[in-house]
């Protein structure tokens, strides 16, 4: 594969809404998404977007915190209760190439090809393989660039 | 203060080789610069430079990995053995302006603004204050954009 742009960093939040004011107020955002459920994901998300140098989005930060126990950002959240750094997402062309790619490297691929919080498939490599990192691979949103 | 551009997320490593590897066998990044050693934070980076929608540089992957047992990353890679996300860093038009307003938040400030990577001052807030994020400020490079 080829690396595409970075997305996002994930950022798991014990309570959306403090996250929110925090970005707000101590780190100055001043464009932040209405959050949304992600139920397929167990997280309640939104994302903070920051300036590029040109005129185009720069990586988001995507603010996620817990639906139910049961999610998957509970754990995190046990060994990390202020919060911390989750995953890194980034883009490429095609989705199923690159997870072809991904399996023909024996990367561990966490669970099927779905719908990410910006409408478009994604998926998740385990961190074991992958430097220590949870890492997203999204296909590019055709729309938005 | 007001959010600036997502620098780098910073990436703690145990062998900077083979993560430079990684990047480009694995996530097919073309444009990694040459490793340095940053005496001052004890460790040695080199940065992974993603791709912008615009012809901007895109974020940046800092790869970090200790100098010696005192580094700081020592201590996140003992646990952390396979590496992980590290740091975070926005940029600043004005790091004097962004110190003095961080430390009448009474966020914790780790020592000294020092000169960082990309030759322009730093300095890091504690993770406590940020969201259990180590979070890195620094001065935009004025040649770089």
């Amino acid at each position: 594969m080829q690396l595409g742009r970075m997305n996002h960093v994930g950022v798991a939040v014990p309570d959306l809404d403090a996250a929110i004011a925090f970005y707000r107020e101590v780190m100055g955002a001043s464009d932040i998404t209405e959050p949304f459920d992600l139920p397929e994901q167990g997280v309640r998300v939104c994302f903070v977007n920051t300036p590029d140098i040109a005129d185009g989005p720069g990586t988001q930060v995507e603010l996620l915190a817990p639906l139910s126990e049961a999610s998957p950002v509970t754990n995190f959240l046990a060994k990390n209760p202020a919060g911390g750094q989750h995953h890194i997402c980034f883009e490429v062309p095609d989705i199923e190439a690159a997870r072809a790619e991904f399996e023909a490297m024996g990367k561990r691929i966490l669970g099927p090809t779905r719908i990410g919080a910006h409408g478009t498939p994604i998926f998740f490599v385990h961190p074991k393989d992958m430097l220590g990192q949870l890492t997203e691979i999204m296909e590019t949103p055709k729309e938005a660039h």
